[in-house]
């Protein structure tokens, strides 16, 4: 039993901070490294790159609708060929920032409400994927890297016309529908905070493959990933007791990529 | 004798446009592609990479201040450390999306103000050198980017420093002072427009050497490439007419990079 | 019989112009100025509230959503609070510049994707009709500006609601469904350009109150102003096309605010 | 003996938060509002202006360079015009959103690297005082706002040529030099963070008019207002400290405008 550890990181802008990236730093194995569209500016995402590089935290391109005013969280009609090429230019940002700081862009995983649009929309999830592909020359000597989303994504099945990897994620601190998806952060009880009810559905969640969701059904969650937020004021005691957690349980904590 | 003509290429902003990007393309032998900071967006960044490409015309990238309501040209008092990450940002996504279209970035020049601030400010010439040599890993195995400026330039120093190759350039179409700096776009005369004079200043420049300052007096200008601008209302007949001079007067026109 | 002409006007950004302002201002009746979330920066705002004071030409506020890349063309997912302080803030921004010029904000549309938003979505539309609303006691003694929409949008309703009065338009140079709905942009035919077309479209709304659709059939629409857009090739054609063949057909071309 | 006591408010953006606005309003006499420019967003705007006129605190406008990324710290050359527009809009924007709430802007304030700027740039001063006069018939029938600023600074002559008042303030958690300007912050011991020392020196500059600068002598500062900050850390404990100590010294704390 293996299973890695993603949250957020980088997401502050300028003179903001948003989460304790230090802290958190100590306890992923995946640093979803915010590029600069949705939150971290040019600065933030060099120092979180050579912090994340220093840590042997493997890094990602947290790539996201331009919308710094509402933190991504803004579903967009946009056009695929403005989308595709957003995501490419995020990638190639922070990709290249992170091998000048001595590591690489190991995956891409879409923001806020680009990540619940291309779970839903076939045309965006293609500009997505597409992007990854177009990347790959650069990115693995022709590999495409892998793009992290929930299982039964319409982006899994975009990647998969591209010949772009998926690894399936799942939501510690966040409550599911009877079908596997995420509850709304609209919704009442969306995002949960008690560290040890989190920490428990992380263990079930990589152990079982599982996750109890709001109506009390038993849903699958085949993930190889367990996201944990960096935003809420709990964050780091939820990591840290998801990662003692899963330890406890036996469950190997490892980076995928 | 041989001589690079650059110009200013994929300066639009969503539905702006400015200048024509493809009648230039045809005519220039590097193409200072915008980065996002002053211009160019990242489906126009895409698109001129992808016709620079196509045409054989070598790409660099021109990194900028972030001032889009000012295009650049607003001097900016701003912290050495900001500077070189927003630089390193600048390069490493243009330079991504470059290889994702087959070509790559193989320069660095600074646009608007940034350009004339590190002719003379040692602190931010500093910055931008910095950068460039960050990014030496990724762009060529450990070689530095080549940084287009005017000769005798800080950042001329600045690059000597960090091991980072200078190429001097100089311009067919600005006013010049008896002490070789341009002229400031706020004053009148700063900018010519008669393709004739423009392209006889470029062939004076490529075979002798020199230009003809506002006060009559000959300045030296040892100069491996002549920048020739998109976007005033005559940019490309001046383009064409440099063009023609240089290769009528028997001087090569080829990328220096 | 009676009709305005209303058409966006001051829609470029920072060094970026679009279309011809100046030759606009001397045929409409109505300008719908961009407040700097689309297009428009303070400078142009400024400019264009001077030059429609000096031309005796009403000013409007062309709210948008917070989108210079997309130019207000894409459609967004926000909070009600948020959209409806947006919309506040860009009334309250041209409004105080017109005021200073000696004009003053005379109505208020939404642009781009907003305004096809608030056509069918009563929660936007809902924010925008409040915001109005919270600016009565700035605007107008206690009256609530106009809005001015489509016939039968959301937004007609929602302003009701809020004793907001609303102006209907139509618009001479797009195509319109059956259903009196606005042919998406994205689709070919959307917008008409031949001047002679557009101008009896024009007429016959004003004149007569309808509009041949896409499939043949006549819609009404019962509109008190016509729009004229500013930002294709042929727009001061198309709008001096249309002012002449209103006057001809005997209509007064006048403003509605 | 009377006093003033503003802080600045609403510089928070999108999902980030800087400082404790609520706090603060219970401390402070004057807000000095963010329009956006630096900090603030129009939904944050509109809720420090209706919490400020729920608590009669009196609202500035804390008009700014366009810089979000560098937070207004970062100096710019900019063209007057460009710079009077800048400054109009904001003050526009957040008087008429305050006027919306049930107040109205009744000062003017620069922000950051424009603070200082215009302490001693003699054209941006100007280009700040044209736009505070531009508003003038919007504000106050005819009155403009009178503006917060140093004693001796450029932006007083300027002012004084438009008939815009001033207003002088001090700063009692700044080091001062002897010449009676503000310690750069990137001097180690420009910001104090003691709230007694804080304390005692808002007492002498209100009660003696004067403050003790860097080299042990005494500076004359003829002040209507003390700022006291609100991104520090112990930001409300220096405002209640301040304000405490003010009280306890028989001063009045009690708005200027």
């Amino acid at each position: 039993m293996v299973i890695d550890l993603n949250a957020d990181l980088g997401e502050g802008f300028g003179i903001w901070r948003l989460g304790d990236d230090t802290a958190l730093l100590d306890l992923v194995t995946s640093a979803n490294v915010a590029c600069g569209f949705h939150a971290g500016d040019p600065l933030i995402i060099r120092r979180t790159c050579a912090a994340a590089v220093d840590r042997g935290v493997v890094i990602g391109a947290q790539v996201s609708y331009l919308d710094l005013a509402g933190f991504g969280r803004r579903e967009m009609e946009i056009d695929a060929e403005e989308l595709c090429s957003d995501i490419l230019y995020q990638i190639a940002a922070v990709d290249g920032v992170a091998r000048a700081m001595g590591g690489r862009v190991a995956y891409v995983k879409p923001h806020g409400a680009l990540y619940n649009r291309v779970c839903r929309d076939a045309a965006q999830a293609e500009a997505v994927a597409a992007a990854v592909a177009d990347y790959a020359p650069v990115s693995g000597g022709g590999t495409p890297l892998p793009v992290l989303t929930l299982p039964g994504s319409a982006l899994r099945d975009a990647a998969a016309r591209h010949g772009v990897p998926v690894v399936a994620e799942c939501f510690a601190d966040r409550a599911y529908t009877p079908a596997g998806a995420l509850v709304s952060r609209r919704q009442p009880g969306a995002v949960l905070h008690d560290p040890d009810v989190v920490a428990e559905r992380a263990v079930r969640m990589a152990r079982d493959g599982v996750v109890i969701a709001l109506d009390g059904s038993e849903v699958p969650v085949g993930a190889r990933s367990v996201c944990v937020h960096g935003d809420t004021p709990d964050a780091v005691r939820i990591a840290a007791a998801v990662r003692k957690a899963l330890i406890d349980a036996g469950v190997a904590v490892e980076a995928f990529a």
